[in-house]
């Protein structure tokens, strides 16, 4: 037995870098699991932390790497964009063939796609996994989308499995797809949480003085809209007051909709749906709009009715 | 020849009642094409001043039928809902056989049906008049669709002909009919303005210092969606800075667009951008919502994400 | 003790009016639980054959409410509109003061409200009951949003309790409550199945090859979007290929998806997700539209661009 | 004088590339004012036709620019995308250091940019402008939305204004603005004919038999909502019959629209009506939907709702 087969199926060694909302509580679970998680982050002190609680810490990359059994498995778990692109560039030159490289953020399927090709070319696997459930699925149980080819995943499936609540856990496709369908997952979680806000809005403007945490309980029960989403909704509820008051009601979006929305373009599907979620997303975000403004305007200039002004 | 038959075809006596924003300029114009207005409003002060235009008035409707040449020709320009049934019950026992009664304002198409089956009852005519043209085109010449029985129409044709421009004129069908085409007037209104809108709240966002104002007199000269909306948002643009800074961008709703969504509910027929267009107005009356609320909230659960609060 | 209280609080005796999809196992499922339905149906055979499965049967009105404890419960489970009226004349001289007058159908919450206002002259109690969970959950646990006084819902409580599943039930206010948070609830199901419904199109529509039904029963596991919807969609897939091909793509909508939307506008709600579902379903009924044949015919008009033409 | 100033202000020389349904006209046009076109188009029968009418051809690029004078203006008004990347390929080895390149079409605003700054590299100034008011604009008067240099478009400024109906041509900013411009208003036209689109179907779905005719001459005369695009509506319904039997409503779209909306999307611009325009468009060119197929299938899934198949 060589050094190369040190690693049982039961006992992984994994790479993790960036310990932020997500990767912090997956190199817990990992190490809950029975693996052997060696966390990395840009900023040591999440490091610092990680290691009082077990876990093996690195506070470079090329320590990071060498503290990992060959082939080498290194999970990225960093926001999508530049963050990804860079820290590539920083490992590309200290991995080797065969090693296993993982996106398991938020990027768009094409970045991974040529991601994919790139080391690829390196004779590196890269593989994506969409993440969804949530810092809590992160910690006690996630659901991951996996895209790449079936060699590289094979080698990290019963850790990636360990992961996951039963059953959370899919090879959905090649390269990208595990991105891809994460995005549709976001999509459509977009469209339910606009649904469910629309309905809980009108519930609070309806001539009923309705107990909102009590319905968000009910449906939680037997309904036809039973869903983890009704179930934080309640939670909402019980952590604030029933009206909301202290919320400001901006809702940021963070790609993943917008992409769904692009690729619903790109591909002629209608989505309207998914599309008004987004709209009300970016309309929460404006104080007053030029649109508003203008029509303010031109009611006044059609019909002389009246105009706020300022 | 009788007293019945003193009205000749170009000189139409017609008690106008309401003199707002659209009725009085109405009356003026009425006078100014030949015709013979008789000017009543709840208010005095509103009679008083077009008495000083030279248009004669009424201070009760007692007073202001007792004027009018029999058959009598009463056209009502008052706000929708309410007044108008109101106004019907207070001049009902003052009218008689063959008195033509018009409601020229926004009224909702099924309570003209039913008014007009009423006034039936008590061998009135009941028309209905769809006004578009705003304030200017009340006084320059309106666009008018006009709904009720030919019999009556017939009656009063010349004198709502001379009210429009040319061929802005037309008998569009039975009772109803006229307020219903007003109504899909006005949703189609809603939908070109939120459209150009929209158009201009991209181009203020865009990477380009555009000149709106030049954009918005180029658009009124051979393009495609050159049209009188058009010349009003390059109003706007004179009236106003180029980022129309000082205007706040509530923008109300009197009804009709509402009934056009409703109708489009009714019959099922899909109207996305109209109702779009509808929403944008009613979230522009929202400083904040409770949609926003519970989804920052929602989006704090699962994910940890920042959530502004008060 | 006399008869008025032979009824213990473990066995109740409940009328159920209609057998359809929801009221048969219903009726079912009472007794399982306990309780003496005595079913009553407009075409008789669907009460001879709930019979057959040991449930006592009612041909007539008449017969049905000499069979009931007095005061009696009657749970209608018909169709809204028309029937209920009609059901409620037919009811009203056969019932006494005390009695309760339950309507667990879809009512729309102004109908109920009315009806509650008759019933009341009467001396009779009239409750409304959302029923949620379809057919799988009447036979074996809804989810139950009752509207209605206090002290009625009181005397039923026991047994609308045993018919939804743990924490499935809640009084939700006042007349007419009951059905609004249904009406509310069936608006976001509108909302979370067309996101649903987008998100699956897209991904049948991407540049990958996805597995429908192992997509579906993957996000119920561990995601985010994880649903009662989410196993339908699985079952949608296990039941038919993953293109769906032998389905027609018609869908409908029985009322309350619409209401919501109706409310929404009278209360001034943006809702603009549940409002695209709704236009959705409409346009799936259309093989073609006006609009489109409009525009087709307006895009030749102006730009020449090719029309089909039949 | 040298031969660089053989061209007086009054008459341009100007090569035209692409006698599509846009390039045709505008060459035609170019010559009714004055102008010198020379044309070109890959497909040589269209050069010989326009030869017919008068108008100098060339049936090679190379014997295009010969004609030209120097600094030679030439002018593309050719499909969107790899057909003017291809063209310029070809041309630009045959053009000279200060020839103005202008393209006339669709292009995307991005495009447009990267062009501008590849030929400001070989010395060519490149230029963009937006063209509207379809092919009766191209022949008797269009609108041109112009980006570019200052300096390129002084030279041509002349020219394209001859074009263009009074006031029907502005510079309206740097390299890729004109396309921008263009783009803002094919998305305007998006929103304001699927607002006509909408209308006009809920016209036809009303309980009155409308003259769809009558009401779209009708609203050119006095309404707020009078438009060109109005003014083809009418044509539509004179030209066909009223309910526009042979007529299929597939509509397609071009690209612009698209642009608008990813515009919208990228700048965070709610745009809802746009983009409902633009679904709308999509969804006519569907048969049936897969979001369609799998909502009838949820719905049997938890209600046994009846679902077609085949």
């Amino acid at each position: 037995m060589d050094k190369f087969d040190t690693r049982s199926e039961d006992d992984m060694k994994i790479g993790i870098i960036g310990l932020g909302k997500m990767g912090y509580p997956l190199a817990l679970q990992l190490k809950d699991r029975g693996h052997t998680p060696v966390a990395f982050n840009r900023s040591p002190e999440k490091v610092d932390n990680i290691k009082n609680e077990g876990v093996e810490g690195a506070y470079t990359l090329e320590n990071l790497l060498s503290k990992l059994d060959i082939p080498r498995i290194v999970f990225m778990m960093i926001p999508a964009g530049e963050a990804v692109d860079s820290m590539i560039a920083s490992l590309s030159p200290l991995l080797s063939q065969g090693d296993i490289l993982i996106d398991g953020g938020n990027s768009h399927y094409k970045d991974t796609k040529k991601r994919y090709a790139i080391m690829k070319d390196q004779g590196i696997h890269y593989m994506d996994v969409g993440t969804s459930g949530g810092v809590d699925g992160a910690r006690n149980g996630a659901c991951m989308m996996v895209g790449g080819d079936r060699e590289a995943v094979a080698q990290v499936e019963k850790a990636l499995q360990d992961l996951c609540v039963e059953n959370g856990y899919a090879h959905v496709g090649p390269s990208g797809s595990g991105h891809y369908v994460k995005m549709i997952h976001n999509g459509i979680e977009y469209g339910m949480m606009q649904a469910i806000g629309e309905g809980f809005e009108i519930l609070s403007e309806s001539e009923y003085d309705i107990d909102h945490q009590q319905v968000a309980k009910l449906w939680q029960h037997g309904s036809v809209i039973r869903s983890w989403l009704m179930e934080l909704t309640e939670n909402v509820f019980i952590q604030h007051d029933d009206q909301l008051k202290d919320i400001v009601g901006v809702v940021n979006a963070s790609g993943e909709g917008l992409w769904t929305v692009e690729e619903a373009l790109e591909r002629k599907v209608p989505a309207p749906a998914i599309t008004a979620s987004l709209f009300a997303r970016y309309r929460s975000q404006q104080a007053d709009t030029f649109s508003g403004k203008l029509l303010a305007g031109l009611r006044f200039q059609f019909g002389g009715h009246k105009m706020e002004t300022k």
